[in-house]
């Protein structure tokens, strides 16, 4: 083809279009892979909607096979959240990347505006059919039945009914084809049981296409604390991001009073510091007049002062008390043991925190699972592409003999990370991988070394505690005879001496015994990098 | 936060604000590796664009230091391509998903219509610098500094200069920090290196921050055959494409005539082979008027006729002869094989093919490389994200030891592989894996199999020519003995022995190296499943 003609086909493109033909970007590659993603995509929506209203989240999932030949499903996913107004109805789940999540400073599961326009997607494509919407708001009930318009990126909806309710939440029922029901460890099932796990204060029914009921109720009867939206921190601003919050300010007119109100941790003391750092920028100018190089110099200022970690109560982990009753409930392990760390920033500012906790023995074993590892990101499952994740790449990095523990693939060991933060960095719109990204990997490693000590405290414990039972053993096995000959040379009562005897053995052991515990409960803390920032 | 003011939170995104904050999914995490991404998306535009226009690629790469502390360089690609007109300069290089690539049906390097803007977006937001093209295009030059409006994801163009001119060629200079220039497996340099292993026609300059001048020259001095552009084939088509491609149809008044237009290998005989087996579809109606169920029923149709294979020539590999002078150059191995398979297709209808070459012990060895993995798409090399990409999880799935290779990752060995595509399905927008489709990694397997099998020929030859050897010295020690022995008890000149003693042996050996070499050469070939598919 000549050049000329090249030029005649350049067109552009809707990400709707996009994703329509590199469906697998989100996930949808393989048939029972599929069909977890798109419960995943539903019930991160659901919990999200119920926790930010303050409802005790429950979830109702219904799988439904229509036609076993075509593979051919009906999927239902009831909430008892708000629901979503008729005037959002088409966009939430027939338009992506719209919503009340991409924008906004807050730990949430969704965070794209994809997934469920990429459902409402997948389900047109395979079957033809609308997905239908039972949405009940604030007393309005509507029946909606939405498709997606790719070459518009637009919503295409065909309201069915509308009528007064005193229900509230929403229901989702569409059809797919190309996908698979299967109890497989990739499965919706799994998929469950392990959002259950992370999240203790969600009601989940699971009804299976054999009609099967799975029921797993709360453990906890409250939701766990609101994360709370906060400003962005200024560790995590570059220059163009500060342009752009100045260029979009309406309220201040000068940068001074602007950076206090646009940015977590900047009070009239920062500005002064600041002020002393960058004499050559004013600081009373009008935001809208900022140029490139003295953002540049501003952002450059951020990171040569001292500042407040992000506000720990941005961030909500699943609970050490939640975690080790979740683990308990699921595995009765040997030894458990859980470690939640303070909130860190990554990429310089976006505040994250990790939570670990290993389980050993006992129950591990018993289930035959080794060396098992059970990603989350802010409470939501992570079950595909754990190669080239944060997670299990850090997993591998890490030297378990150090620990007592020998091969982690092949001893009975469990291992739960959660990453909680405002913008988790996944590795792709399928949001089922974490990046690698530096200081997430770190911290990552630290919380599993935390944990693995207080592992390796009982494995090695339990090992001395084992010699020392044996040492005790067979020295106790000479007590008789050395009391018998004793008695005949000394001509005291032998069970005087044995008794006497006796009580010399118990007494060491037990004082060996007491040194073992003590040693293990005074060994020095993991060792970390300064962090460099004050503390709160 | 009340449920009355989430949905005024309820926003729209565009697609270049996505990526802005979810950089990594294109690739731009850690500064080696996102410089190394900008170099692969500039180079991979500029292939395409000189092989479409018929120029055999010169390109020129030129990574320069601007400040060391701050990490700031400077980045000048630039090719002898066609050039770009100032009508699409803008769109070329600052708007996502705009192009002349993503709606093809042909096999290029680039087919998303993100990656140079997504650079623009790169450099505008680490540096706040607008990325300068030089385009000469058809007697016209034009110079114009190009940066992206994120919001509406439309770039932003300022014209610096325009004359005439008689060259052609895009040179394209943007600032990044951020980034980092290193000699390392995941650097420029190797990636280079690794563009002209599969590109032999193209001529490489890069100029190292350094200013060492790297010539990587031309080892074949004419353009691989053009890819032609194809029709999507029947099996490709799902019910959702079909009606598309009926709705969008402005030619065919009947689906007979509709079908033959727009898909390939669809002859007459093959409407009348389908009227056949869907009876109810009337195929003289418009195709306007297709409905669902009748896409349905006629894409299953599809499904139960036979079809010849896309077409070959739609896909041009790198070339047995080139893999293997390429090989030679780089490692010069003891053994070299190359495999080169037929075209297949998946996901039922895009065609794809694969080829193998696989070098062992010699160069290799002496290059201190062990169970090296070089991977390709459309002849570009990817260099990260090898977790969870159908090459090297095939590779791991491999029975090395089947094929005399012990121990993959210790043994002298390098490996590449090269799909090719007119779509190749990447994990994500980043392009450095492929997505583990059953059909693409079936097809790796044969291929790893088939290039294997002449591996396993030679090592085992050698094996067993040296076991022959071996017996032959033993054997002959006891000749000067023997003969000695002989001629004293025969009275026969010991000499005489001796010779004839030296014949018998050198015969023997001689035949079972002969039966070595003919058994290698007759082993059945890779066994593989029916494809069903009729030939051409």
């Amino acid at each position: 083809m000549a050049d000329d003609d090249i030029f005649k086909q350049f067109k552009e493109h809707s990400v709707a279009e996009f994703f329509k033909k590199n469906r697998q970007m989100l996930g949808f590659s393989g048939k029972v892979r599929s069909l977890t993603i798109i419960v995943h995509e539903f019930m991160t929506n659901s919990l999200d909607a119920c926790e930010e209203a303050g409802i005790l989240p429950e979830l109702f999932v219904q799988v439904e096979e229509l036609d076993k030949e075509k593979e051919h499903y009906r999927l239902t996913v009831k909430d008892n959240g708000p629901g979503i107004p008729k005037t959002h109805l088409g966009k939430a789940l027939g338009q992506m990347l719209a919503g009340t999540k991409f924008h906004r400073y807050l730990q949430q599961r969704g965070q794209q505006g994809i997934g469920a326009a990429a459902c409402t997607m997948f389900s047109y494509l395979t079957t033809g059919q609308p997905t239908r919407a039972i949405s009940c708001h604030k007393g309005k009930k509507v029946v909606a039945d939405i498709t997606i318009d790719f070459k518009a990126n637009k919503p295409s909806v065909s309201v069915i009914e509308e009528s007064d309710t005193v229900d509230n939440g929403l229901t989702v029922i569409s059809e797919f084809k190309d996908v698979k029901y299967e109890r497989s460890n990739h499965g919706v099932y799994e998929y469950l049981r392990r959002t259950a796990l992370a999240n203790p204060h969600c009601s989940i029914t699971l009804i299976e296409p054999t009609n099967e009921r799975v029921a797993i109720p709360r453990s906890v009867i409250e939701n766990p604390p609101r994360p709370f939206e906060i400003k962005p921190h200024p560790l995590g601003i570059g220059t163009h991001d500060l342009l752009e919050f100045a260029k979009h300010n309406k309220e201040s007119r000068r940068m001074s009073s602007f950076l206090q109100e646009t940015f977590s941790r900047f009070s009239a003391g920062k500005v002064e510091e600041l002020r002393a750092i960058v004499p050559s920028v004013d600081l009373n100018k009008n935001p809208q007049n900022l140029s490139w190089d003295e953002a540049e110099m501003i952002v450059k200022g951020f990171s040569q002062l001292r500042w407040i970690a992000p506000a720990t109560d941005s961030l909500v982990p699943i609970g050490k008390g939640h975690v080790e009753v979740s683990f308990a409930n699921i595995f009765n392990p040997e030894v458990l043991v859980v470690t939640e760390r303070s909130p860190k920033v990554y990429r310089g500012g976006i505040p994250f925190m990790v939570e670990v906790g290993i389980a050993y023995g006992g129950g591990v074993a018993a289930a035959g699972k080794k060396g098992e590892v059970m990603r989350f990101a802010n409470r939501v499952p992570l079950l595909f592409d754990s190669g080239g994740c944060a997670i299990s790449e850090t997993i591998k990095t890490m030297d378990w003999k150090r620990y007592d523990v020998k091969d982690f693939e092949e001893e009975p060991i469990a291992v739960l990370v959660n990453l909680i933060s405002v913008h988790v960095p996944y590795t792709g719109a399928g949001k089922q991988a974490i990046s690698q990204e530096e200081d997430v990997m770190d911290e990552i490693k630290f919380a599993l070394m935390e944990a693995s000590r207080g592992v390796q405290k009982y494995l090695s414990g339990k090992r001395k505690a084992h010699e020392i039972a044996n040492k005790k053993k067979v020295v106790s096995r000479y007590i008789q005879q050395l009391s018998g000959d004793l008695s005949s040379l000394s001509g005291e009562k032998r069970a005087d001496i044995e008794k006497a005897l006796t009580k010399i053995i118990e007494e060491k052991y037990a004082r060996e015994e007491t040194e073992v515990e003590e040693a293990a409960e005074s060994e020095p803390a993991v060792k970390e990098p300064e962090t460099g920032g004050e503390e709160e």
